[in-house]
């Protein structure tokens, strides 16, 4: 496995296509592109890990999966009439389908879907409880109380805020939303802005991995079922009109951001993060998406085979 | 397993719901709604199967995964220039998006696609040769050669072919399909008519199982990599708008049929064919659906879980 | 004249089906739908008038055509780099083809692009100096100083500001606007309430009836073809989705507003304002709409005809 | 008024962008776009003429306003069950809307809604027998019986009758079409043959001139009021989406067609048809538009002044 890893990340040093750093956030755009960094965490408590895995980026919309399941254990299936689960087929950002649906987002992998949950979660409460409420269980799933928030990237975000503005507005036309739009929106780009690096990050999926409980804590954080249906929403949704591709070429449900990181989970063998912060044209990690393809390809994880 | 399957026949034959068989097809509204089956074929040789088991029923969509696994076999990867491999979030006759995107079908298992796929593998043949091709690939992978085409439904389908030759006509007008759209269309429909048994089917579907190794006869029927690439399609956009409900409650790769049967793939585990005539609102099988919801709940058998 | 006005208002009393007040902004909500008010104006002077044509009522959507000719007086032709002049075939809310289009809205009538409108006019200027401006505008054509804000319209519009707050900030996020989201409501909501009554808005129209002469005051307003292009606009795109009916049953230019009112142009004859608060399913007064036909068929005032 | 014709002539000489000629159909490719004609009748039985006004083109779109005008003539409002009167914000042959709508056409002038019309004018007879009474009443409102169909663009069309036979068939598919599919097409590609001069072309439409009367042959076409209702769907309709840009241009009903010809109405002034071949990208004719705005300055002719 170490050995797999080591020549994936030398690999990619030697990529010259490396992508575009996403620019509509400006505190974004200051990251190096020249970065690459993976990390293996298996069930038996194991870290693999290769390149710049100990560099802290930020996850963003890959805390989607978080809030998924915090949403999911704070109202059960009732979260479901807050978003659908279907793969829309647009954009991260579309308004469009919104506008067919009354405001109900498809699925809580899209931006508006992802508002929509963490909507859901704040349950009357202010922002800052339910930032604290987001980040204890982030560390508690990774096991490490030293992750937070850049608040700088939230700053940089909130300024540069109009297009998902222009969707939770939307939403909340169609009283979709129960919160005030500016704290919703201001909750959901603290989410999306805690750092975190490969390490951390492989360790917080664990729990994916294996039916819903963290073996290297060994703790159980959902149960079973849970654990297998947000396994399949990220397959499904987890790369927005990039994810039948990721399907199709990784075979693994994952979830990526725009900072650059990829969560990808095999189920029952391990939990991989990787990180680069140049983007294709979808808004996925283009050395991320290579690097699993790779990584698929040696080690023969997939679903969909066995 | 029979246990399971006994159980799940008895339950299904207790439900009252039972969804309304398609009506736009007059050949196939006469079937009667009351009939339940189910198979299992395991790669050790096994058979287990229940219900009404034995009855041919019209695989209708279903065959598009044969005419894709034809496909990817006589074109490889340029099959993609046909088609496309994302879920297109609309239903399955939808034509919206093919005026967004210069008449490329979303993906094979829509309509548009599987008519854009039928063209492709045509390659300048008759209708009559492209049928011989299909029929014998499946009698082949079904290691059975009374498997036919049910010519009555085939003519039904041709005899109300507007909205799929709206599809055609449209791709044709953006240079998208080669063949005569009546040749076409005649060889889709005749693809669709293809009768089998839940037992046939359930064996149709062991290569997928087995990494491309039909384990009942011991062949291989393609390499490792396309199997589970098929497989990565069906879970993607095997249920048309509903994929993602059907990968959130089953977990498993499958794919409908108008005709009420679900071929459902778990790799490694087993193929299973369910048939129920009964559809629900966005044409999939409704006790179809129910039963193998029942399956996975019993077996554990997911790919997001292990 | 005033005899067809008589039995125009006379027939509408009778109406029992007289639509529903607009119920999303309450302010509005608490308006009589048993009101009518009929007044038209011709270029030699005279005012004839039946009804309620002396209460206020909110002008809402009809001060986009006041907003529309500030806009061309400040901008000229510049001003159709920020909004189209097509009717857009959508409702007054739509924000789908916005996303088609790059933020960029359908033309001046739809409520988006009204926003940039007022958007444009603004120049760097505080809402409080463009308001003035504004009001004086339609102060000066109107020639009637007595016309001002109804200040709790616009408060209660900017309580319920989402929808509009989501067109804004989609179109701020394709760089469409250049001030603060809030600032450009706050102005436009303002804009939306001017109170004025039947007789007002006739002689306000009146610029519109003789190539952009006022003949009440004397006053040229506009050139000839500016006023023949505006005049255009409201023939265009003046009832959203209703364009279209409301040309064909009308056959003038007009331009309606969710309070009721449709001010309407018959060149070269009159001006003529309508008022009654209860709204068809498309958001055009239903009555207001009705008597307009009426008052055609009476006066064979067509610009189809002659 | 032949002395502004012959300026427009003049100058349309000089013009050296001159659009491209259609090329869908391959009949009409063969056209020389070097080409123009203009002719004005007027109710006073007066003709005007300049350029190409006598060489016969291929009217296309424009013979919608005849077909339109028939199908009026034997259903009535009836008629409007079949096709909408909204302008449809899309390009001529966009099928997207039709799904919105179940298949209902928009307006009587786009492809889909000519299409619907001609299927309702149809009533069970065979196209040759629709296509004579297309023909007899073309020539009876042009008083002239050499017009003529042009069978091979006719053929020309048929051949490549892709996108129409997709609107059909979508159509078809929602049971908005009675007759056979080829054969409602068959119709219609003749009906898009007919072949005219700008002198036939401007004396045909002399009836919307004069409220229904054609002042030429003195007989009464049609009522008032429908020829008003006409006029005012050419002008919301009549030439795609961009019929707010001829609007706000020349300001006169308008209908264009692909082969370059315009029919224009001044209600009460003057019947006009330019012809040009080269297209502008919306289908329109480049040099026709520039010419009937060139009329209309010198003119002062608009609906929207007086």
């Amino acid at each position: 496995m170490q050995h797999i890893l080591n020549n994936i990340a030398k690999e990619m040093a030697r990529e010259t296509e490396r992508g575009k750093v996403a620019d509509y956030i400006p505190q974004l755009a200051h990251v190096d592109p020249n970065q690459f960094g993976i990390a293996v965490a298996t069930p038996d408590g194991k870290m693999y890990a290769a390149g710049d895995a100990d560099t802290l980026f930020s996850i963003q919309s890959i805390s989607k999966v978080f809030t998924l399941t915090i949403g999911l254990g704070k109202l059960g299936d009732a979260l479901w009439t807050h978003v659908g689960r279907e793969p829309s087929g647009d954009p991260f950002n579309s308004i469009m389908m919104l506008e067919h649906e009354s405001g109900r987002p498809r699925n809580p992998f899209i931006n508006a879907g992802a508002i929509a949950v963490v909507d859901a979660i704040m349950m009357g409460h202010e922002p800052k409880e339910t930032l604290g409420e987001i980040l204890q269980f982030v560390r508690f799933i990774a096991d490490d109380d030293t992750i937070s928030f850049d608040h700088k990237v939230a700053a940089s975000e909130m300024q540069h805020k109009d297009r998902n503005a222009s969707l939770a507005h939307f939403m909340k036309s169609f009283g979709r939303l129960k919160h005030d739009v500016d704290k919703v929106l201001g909750t959901y780009f603290h989410q999306c802005s805690i750092a975190m690096s490969c390490r951390q990050l492989a360790r917080a999926g664990l729990f994916l991995v294996s039916n819903g409980v963290n073996h290297h804590t060994g703790v159980r954080v959902i149960n079973a079922q849970r654990s297998r249906r947000i396994n399949s929403l990220m397959m499904m949704c987890g790369h927005y009109d990039g994810s039948g591709e990721f399907a199709y070429r990784v075979g693994l449900p994952g979830k990526s951001g725009v900072g650059g990181g990829i969560l990808t989970i095999a189920p029952g063998k391990g939990s991989i993060a990787v990180w680069s912060p140049g983007l294709d044209h979808i808004g996925n990690s283009r050395l991320g998406s290579k690097a699993l393809e790779m990584f698929v390809q040696e080690t023969g994880w997939s679903v969909f085979g066995h």
